[in-house]
């Protein structure tokens, strides 16, 4: 049997410099009127009918934060560059480059970049997902009642 | 509602020097007699019950290669480190770090490692997915009679 027919363009998209891709969209996010995230970047590097994954690269800039959120879906994050910090459920944990990060379902979750250089990281979910659900205010100051989470919100943990 | 419980054990794993990672095994490839791979190994960064795929970090040591096969299901890659040079159907790229290669369904693949340093790259899969086919001789043959393909089979590619 024949292989299939191969689309000369898909197979290869170099890697560009910076964490950017050939035929890869940059998605700015919008800024939220509630700060619940800034200054987050998407690109989604793998995504189509035959996966069941796909998989996203995010970029938050020094001082940034990814949005606060909940959902059903599971998120499989590999940090890829920078430093920062992770909320999971009510556990902070410092990240480096290559470590491995689950978000269970249903458990609030915030990614946060150091002060001094771009915080990236891959994460995969699964193609067929729910909307992320974003926190109401007794929610946030739920978390924010652990003094620990209430630093992590408010971008004081250092960078050490 | 409350957070679900959260496993602390398995929200964070480190990584290691050398692309390893706290918990996850390092799984050598047994060597085929048909010598179709060769100095391969897998770690399974990410599977379970709630993510529809699964990454895989799969490292090739020096003038190794991967298994030269097929499937229904597709592979999406992306490099981490080191070069090499791989084969796509019967395209043959160049690969550095942090490229993008589909393999699309059924078509013949193989990832060769320069001779001065290890390839190593992730690999995102779906969960439920076919076995891989192996070439059958006349396959095998049909492959090398294109020259450049030979070449690469032979593992006489350059590293420039």
């Amino acid at each position: 049997m024949q292989d299939r027919t191969v689309d000369r363009q898909t197979i290869l998209r170099k890697a560009n410099d910076d964490f950017r891709w050939e035929g890869v969209e940059v998605l700015p996010y919008k800024e939220d009127e509630r700060a619940l995230f800034s200054a987050v970047s998407k690109q989604v590097l793998f995504s189509g009918p035959d996966l069941d994954g796909e998989l996203r690269y995010f970029e938050i800039a020094p001082g940034g934060f990814s949005s606060l959120e909940r959902h059903e879906h599971v998120h499989a994050v590999l940090t890829l560059r920078g430093r920062g910090h992770c909320l999971v459920g009510r556990q902070i944990k410092r990240i480096e480059p290559y470590d491995l990060i689950v978000v269970p379902p249903l458990t609030w979750h915030q990614f946060r970049a150091s002060f001094n250089e771009p915080l990236g990281f891959l994460c995969m979910v699964n193609a067929k997902r729910d909307r992320p659900q974003l926190p109401s205010q007794q929610q946030l100051d739920d978390l924010g009642s652990d003094p620990e989470i209430a630093r992590f919100l408010l971008n004081q943990l250092s960078d050490s």
